[in-house]
């Protein structure tokens, strides 16, 4: 899926890792869209003026970022290049850690009058924050992601859209990813700097730890008036707007990776699946090879006519050592031909969920019949395990002292205790000595806190 | 479409503008996975030595980029930020100019032996060059583009690789984007630092510029030599791999514009309109505005059962600022629809290629039966357009004197000359007099030359 880069923090996301997030974006891209959301695509760079005009905002992360200095490369005379002296910036620049700011810019020369909003602008780019310690997909100072950024004329407008933004996140992660979330709201300690609610949804890791998996801010007029986006009113008097921001990243692969993994490697949900059915020909005879083939791409053709991925493994790699890459790579249903499938007309299939014991012989009729049921099924059995390990790994608590009872037990998944908790010094201490945060107020328990180690 | 970005030399690409370039990534990704090319993302950092490795290759722009030199930000003492002195990096990194020495450095770990071959790699992402002259679209510090880089077994498969990949270029621009263009070889003066042969097409500007759309590199081995990319092949000895690369970017998007815009503004080729019919409600009296509104809203809805992009004006502009606005964005075909219109079942368009005299009244069914066959006629109307034009700006000669009286004239469009005047020192003097240079060696025209002024 991906792989280090010889960049410190970075990564090289591989084509397989890589099809997965051309399938996320291309389903969450429509939904951007359904909601009335434009893309459009902002510089790389920002200027140092405009991150100090924020640095409110952004103290957690824009200190740690990568700083162009130079325009111009040189040779060292020792064979190597050197940033040439005579070409030093008068002001340097920032690599986008978010593109907070350089939206804001361009919004407050877009924004004149109320009927200029709402302003609906998305971007899918890379951003750069220079994590110290990272880790492929959760944590890399490059990463990919969509950043949403909207505008309205009241307050009203803005808190809706944060929390309609929260649900679109929601129906995509647990619709497509087959990954099940709690929807909360950050406390006011984890929000984001300068926002008025930070709105999470949380999911939890097969090793016990939560992991933030989108957010979505109301930033109420606070991020406006930094960026002096203002407008006309409908009473011709000036205002500032009301902004919201939301955001998912790359990490969601690894979220992907490590909610349906198993020990023989991933399980792909079928709906970001890169191959949904991987065929493999079993060729023992060179006499067969021909018809097996042909079987296979025949099989292959009727799979896309139903709007399905297959893929063919015709490399020269044995058999079974086939079978085990499918495996590892997590495609959900592996198909198997040989001379007898053929012979018969028959496809041989195994669910990657559900392993060996799936496995059934169908004929091709039938299997094409069946084979978007089944793969609907592997998603809706992939959502309903995570979901089951989910409950069964929030537990309910009435004290600091339970709190610390299940972490020094070093137990997985959430204590849910009551949010006036948060404000003990108790707490405070708990956090330190055990890792933990706060992950978020449920919005269907608003008097509850998730508490949690994280990613 | 664009706007210059508070960033020197770069541009915000606005939504309209985006959105031809979203239309332009869909068409040509589905043509480069036909190819059997895989997507992947590798880091926008590459270290300086990389660069100083291939410095023979990049000559040409390698030297003017953005380069990182610290990793964070501190205060400056006055309300500023500045780069902390202690963040500063042990090595700097360059922003991609392009990605060739990033992926050729993954190419020589994925490739070990001839069955790991042919590997087919692209990206789309951002580069960025320190360009010091800069135009919206056609040279700007940061654009987008994809990169495709590949590697063979033998040199037969690179040139034609090389090749195929230059016509789905052709096809594409032509096919999609309605410009026509000269498919060539580079002279090995203009060729690219490091390349055995550099494939262009060549279009031609409305104001008699030419403009290099794509190109398409055969590198030979020499890349492979750079980056060690080695493999065992069917013979049991090591060898380089072949390798070729090629690129398109957002310059397609000012092709655009220069090809078939008009003293009013853009005309965009309905392959790649973000909105392909536009729809005005023609709104005079406030009673009959929900009855038009429906009726718009149901033709759009039936627009959109056809596959095709509609848009409806419901902003509070007046009807002809409504009609002058999507004159201005190109939108190919404009619809009005006012009282009249929904007491009679039908639709008025007008062609934008055509004008005003292209207006007509059809019934609601006739209008949705025909606008498929009107949008395909539009596309080839403004290709056969542009493709005269083309024809008629390229002049053949037979002596530099021919050449010299040519742009002495400052006539607009290609000199066709042979290519054995290329050596001549004449034709030295004549390229820095007048600013022109050569463009390409037809394909279909081996033993000829096209010369121009060029963005």
């Amino acid at each position: 899926m991906a792989e280090n880069a010889p960049v410190r923090g970075c990564m090289i996301i591989k084509p397989y890792g890589y099809a997965v997030w051309e399938n996320m974006q291309r389903i969450f891209d429509v939904r951007i869209k359904e909601e009335g959301v434009q893309n459009a695509y902002f510089p790389l760079l920002i200027p140092l003026e405009f991150i100090a005009r924020e640095a409110q905002h952004v103290e957690g992360f824009a200190k740690e970022c990568a700083v162009v200095t130079h325009h111009r490369l040189e040779s060292d005379g020792k064979g190597g290049l050197r940033p040439a002296a005579e070409a030093k910036l008068e002001e340097p620049f920032v690599i986008r850690p978010t593109s907070e700011t350089i939206i804001g810019d361009a919004m407050a020369r877009w924004v004149q009058s109320y009927r200029d909003l709402p302003l609906k602008l998305n971007q899918w780019c890379n951003v750069m924050r220079w994590e110290m310690r990272t880790r492929m997909f959760l944590r890399t100072s490059e990463f990919l992601w969509q950043e949403g950024h909207n505008a309205f004329e009241t307050a009203k407008e803005a808190r809706e859209d944060a929390l309609k933004m929260l649900d679109a996140y929601t129906d995509f992660v647990e619709g497509a990813l087959a990954i099940p979330v709690i929807k909360g709201e950050k406390t006011p300690e984890e929000r984001f700097p300068g926002a008025d609610a930070t709105y999470t949804i949380e999911a939890l890791m097969q090793d016990g730890k939560a992991l933030q998996a989108g957010t979505s801010h109301d930033l109420g007029q606070n991020f406006a008036k930094g960026c002096q986006i203002k407008f006309q009113g409908r009473d011709g008097k000036e205002e500032y707007a009301y902004t919201t921001s939301w955001g998912v990243s790359t990490r969601l692969i690894g979220a992907l990776i490590m909610t349906h993994g198993d020990d023989d490697g991933m399980i792909m949900p079928p709906r970001v699946a890169p191959v949904q059915v991987g065929i493999i020909p079993v060729l023992r005879d060179d006499a067969d090879q021909d018809k097996i083939l042909a079987f296979a791409k025949d099989l292959k053709a009727g799979l896309a006519t139903l709007g399905l991925r297959a893929d063919i493994d015709t490399s020269a790699a044995r058999t079974p050592d086939k079978m085990w890459a499918s495996i590892k790579k997590g495609i959900p249903v592996r198909v198997e031909i040989g001379s007898k499938e053929v012979d018969e007309g028959m496809v041989t299939s195994v669910r990657r969920d559900l392993g060996r014991d799936s496995k059934k012989t169908l004929s091709r009729d039938a299997f094409l019949n069946e084979i978007a049921d089944v793969l609907n099924a592997i998603q809706e059995n992939l959502f309903a395990r995570a979901q089951e390990r989910l409950k069964a790994h929030i537990v309910p608590v009435k004290t600091l002292v339970e709190v610390e009872a299940f972490f020094k037990a070093e137990k997985p998944g959430f204590v849910k205790m009551p949010t006036a908790l948060l404000s003990d010094p108790a707490f405070e201490a708990i956090k330190k000595d055990y890792g933990v945060s706060a992950r978020c107020m449920p919005l269907a328990e608003p008097d509850s806190v998730l508490v949690a180690r994280a990613y």
